[in-house]
């Protein structure tokens, strides 16, 4: 089969032809008909230093998709082949302490599709039977890739309190702008979007932003704590990585607030523990992947009861060999999210 | 002043002249610009064995109004004279475990207007300054007496996760159409509203129940089973207090799920325990009130950033002579709130 | 092999003779080496309302029990056989909402040993092998059966707060005696332990109660609030499922408290919503069973760290064939845990 | 009256000659019979970088102190002269958010006693009557000083889950000693104390820590992970204040587990947030103060059933003029709690 893989250390990706996997114990094989760029494909795809510490090659890329069970391993139900699935890209051990309480996706031993075992960005794909979401009939095959991130931001939503309150969004890529979109439908009484790239923020007033803020040119800080009469916004979603929103992220919290940390910043980050964590009293949330399978319940009601809506955040669709024009699309910030069809 | 008394223990109310009240230390006197009826009133104004049991006689009644503040007491600012506002109902000592513990609204020594004080159904109220919360300018004055009861059922939205859950609103009286509205607003996948009445079913629906089960014709339980696939609901409100719809309340809901008791039954209810708490693992939340002053902060964020809008629970607007005529009507069931004016 | 079940639909238990159980894939069978009796094989020993209405015969009894895994089924690594083990007794379906979201044992088609397929008073058992936890090295083989019913204990004392809390426990059988030892250690500032039974409220005082109640002569709730300032203990825990200690159980609560319903009642109880529920605010949570896996781990943890002492529970050791003489004795309440060896 | 003032933006303090206070309205005047030294003193007396950003001088310095209340101001009950009471040091405006909310400790407009207005080394000191606990007849009023930290400890457990939990504290100050206490009277599995001073560290012990690890010998990242089969802690509690025990802090702690952010570096931190807190899903919790009086009614009753005792924290007990030497003992590290009197 044909494959975009990492061969490598160096910025770059490689189209090469490959085995076409196939399944083992618990396992099944889809045949991609859909995959989407994540902000964590580019970081190996540019192989920055977080790449580098974190990848080991070869690995073909890509983690986010959707498709057809076109085969089924031992133990796993034959009755599979031929369902459309989405696919939950974290793959758990299932034994360790964390898998056993109901956490698998901070499972101790979790490999992650595209980064720690091949994935996605292929003509064939294999996971686990159980990572295999049958796709709601409301979504259409060649969206539906981007549950897996969308699901990300359900469970960023269903981890704080939204409903009454001001909530600020530090960075508005794909996950970004989903996360507002749930701020909105969960009832928050405003809901600010800040980037330094006006496209996005103009996706982020179409996600429902009732405020957008470009960084580069306003104080996001001052912006935020003039709307909320100078107490700071109730809950911060930090969802860029970039070190100068994290900060401003914590300068923006109320006295009692919560702030997520979600974006992968690429190094070491300084922080004001003491005036921004301590003396507010502010609650951090590490929020990564989704739940398993709590949230994937969740944002299929959320999607059948048409709440939510993914399309506004497909701005491009292209053809799987386009690849490397999509990623330089991504380094560009001048889109939401792309997905790739054969 | 004039006012509306309960003087016999007997159903009905008598139209007295009496003193108008006097501020204490710390204490406001408010003149009556809008009165609403409460659930309570009507079971005092009947004289049910809830209210033989809790009231002591003569009585003025009324606790839901709004107005403008005309005389303070001592340790008062005077500039809040002429200032208009709703009032906090609950009258908490200050000094018990929950007072000095943020829970101002389970006193221990709760005293609440128009129930073990005089109430509001009159010319003059006088109130503690700090139950005093200024009218927010998108509210007319002569709406703003709803804002009372729709804390109640912020209170009860607060105290649960509605957030991508299916709700079941038992009882669709003034808090349980507010229940329904915020239920919505807060991202529920999907709202059932049951009653026995049509004429309420029908607000139910105005407020934004995707649907409405009148439980004298249609099995709820059932219903309510079927639109969940099986499993019952994530979060039932129980908010009629009547024996036959809590049960069914708990019959609804699914395995883990939280079930609300808000309703006020007026004698000892049986319950299936086992089967219908501990075997499904049920929390059960009692909620009275509202809590000081957090649910105000929300509600009035919330009525501010229009996610909330209170003209649809006013059915019908009286004279404050008309009080008699508007408790019938309370007793139909075919209204929604009723405020009165001068 | 020889096993004690329940053949007719009468008080009673027979000794039979059947067939070994052979494990199917994903389970074990265990050679039974201790087997303790809980309150529900009491109730289907007694053929009460509750056992007539949840148990289908014939039905091999008994759900608390140790031993050695000595066949394993398909898909089961078989170097498992050899392994010492206690069961948990709960077996879940693995595919439905509850199960696929961490809430095993409240699975929606749950299945319970020796009441929904056959148990553990037999020579033999065939669990799943999910369900055979390794015995800690701490723990004597011949008591370790009792772990099943200590961890009612730890789940609940996890789903609530008794550190700086005071706390009271009505029913001083086994899981009841097992909670005040857990709330002792975890630092409730008080436990007053409330039974009929003089030998249980002996055995409570043993396991750390710092008050015992005999409410047959005594006014349980009066005694808790006088111990408390009148105000009610912070933390109820209902481990009797006694129609009459579950009303005293709400009543001796605090505004603002919890009170777990763990006893099961073999029918419906009748309960003052509104004043012990609704104006306390109280917070209900059923309690059934144990979280699978996190109350065995932290069990495991408590036991290693020689912080839980299992063996005072352990008040009588008979051999498999004094069951009935057992099931007269457990008749009594002059016993805590009785465990049977072959 | 005498008093230990900071005059100079410098290291030291002076004795100076100074007025008694006088009660304002709501306030009492306490003659101070025991007061304590905080770290926060010792950062004041040194004037570090943080202490410069903070202070406003002239200040009379000090927060812990317990004494006689020797006059009341307008609007207090004349009634309290002569109660002997131990002094919250944190004084809110009761009008703010967080005050109309129950968190007077994050309030927004916060004064904290010998920081923003004058403390309690002095002969006398001015609070609020509100924040004049009354000492439990338990607790000596030459020790009653240390309730004050000891409280903090209270709500740094109070706010996370130790009971079955590993636990590890990063400084063995006198708040990190009581968190170390109340951990194990909260059932915690192990407790492990670090710091880099041996006297300490054997306090630690005495307090009941399983395991002392001297950082500047031993690696506690890797101790903690061996004493937890390499998973790491449940619950870390950072009392240091140390950026290299922050980031050790950090890394001990297992996926899904709790940080308590609580000593107060005096500048900017460096975190890894990627691997320690996202990866992780860890949350991070700022914990400053105590409830206002949440905490002190937790405080009261640990003392009152004996579950706690502060004496242990004492080590030291000298005069108020020999303050200076005190400060210095407290900038060796070899003490744990040192009371002043008279």
């Amino acid at each position: 089969m044909k494959a975009f893989a990492k061969l490598r250390p160096e910025a770059g990706i490689d189209l090469i032809n490959t085995e076409r996997p196939k399944p083992g114990p618990f396992e099944v094989v889809v045949k991609v008909k859909a995959a989407s760029i994540c902000g964590t494909d580019f970081h190996i795809y540019q192989w920055d230093s977080w790449a580098q510490s974190h990848v080991r090659l070869p690995r073909i890329l890509g983690h986010e998709f959707a498709g057809e069970i076109i085969e089924t391993g031992p133990d796993v139900d034959p009755a599979l082949v031929g369902r459309l699935i989405v696919a939950e890209s974290h793959i758990a051990c299932g034994k360790c302490y964390q898998c056993r309480t109901g956490s698998f996706h901070i499972c101790e031993n979790l490999a992650i599709l595209g980064v720690d075992v091949d994935g996605s960005f292929a003509e064939y794909a294999r996971i686990p039977a159980q990572n295999a979401w049958p796709i709601p009939e409301e979504i259409p095959l060649d969206s539906a890739s981007v549950l897996e991130p969308l699901g990300n931001a359900v469970h960023v939503i269903s981890a704080t309190e939204s409903t009454g309150n001001y909530v600020a969004v530090f960075g508005c890529g794909p996950v970004g702008l989903s996360a507002i979109a749930l701020a909105v439908l969960s009832g928050s009484v405003g809901v600010a979007a800040v980037d330094i790239n006006n496209y996005r923020l103009q996706l982020a007033e179409k996600m429902g932003a009732s405020k957008i803020i470009n960084s580069s040119i306003e104080d996001p800080v001052a912006e935020i704590r003039h709307d909320t009469d100078g107490h700071g916004a109730g809950l911060v979603l930090e969802m860029s990585g970039n070190e100068h929103a994290i900060k401003q992220a914590f300068e923006s919290v109320r006295n009692g607030g919560t702030v997520v940390l979600f974006g992968i910043p690429s190094r070491e980050v300084h922080l004001n523990v003491a005036d921004d964590i301590i003396f507010k009293e502010a609650h951090v949330l590490g929020i990564v992947g989704r739940e398993m399978f709590k949230t994937w319940y969740k944002l299929e009601s959320l999607l059948k009861s048409r709440k939510l809506n993914p399309e506004p955040l497909i701005t491009h669709r292209m053809r799987f060999d386009q690849l490397e024009e999509a990623m330089k699309l991504v380094g560009s910030g001048n889109c939401g999210k792309i997905v790739l069809s054969p």
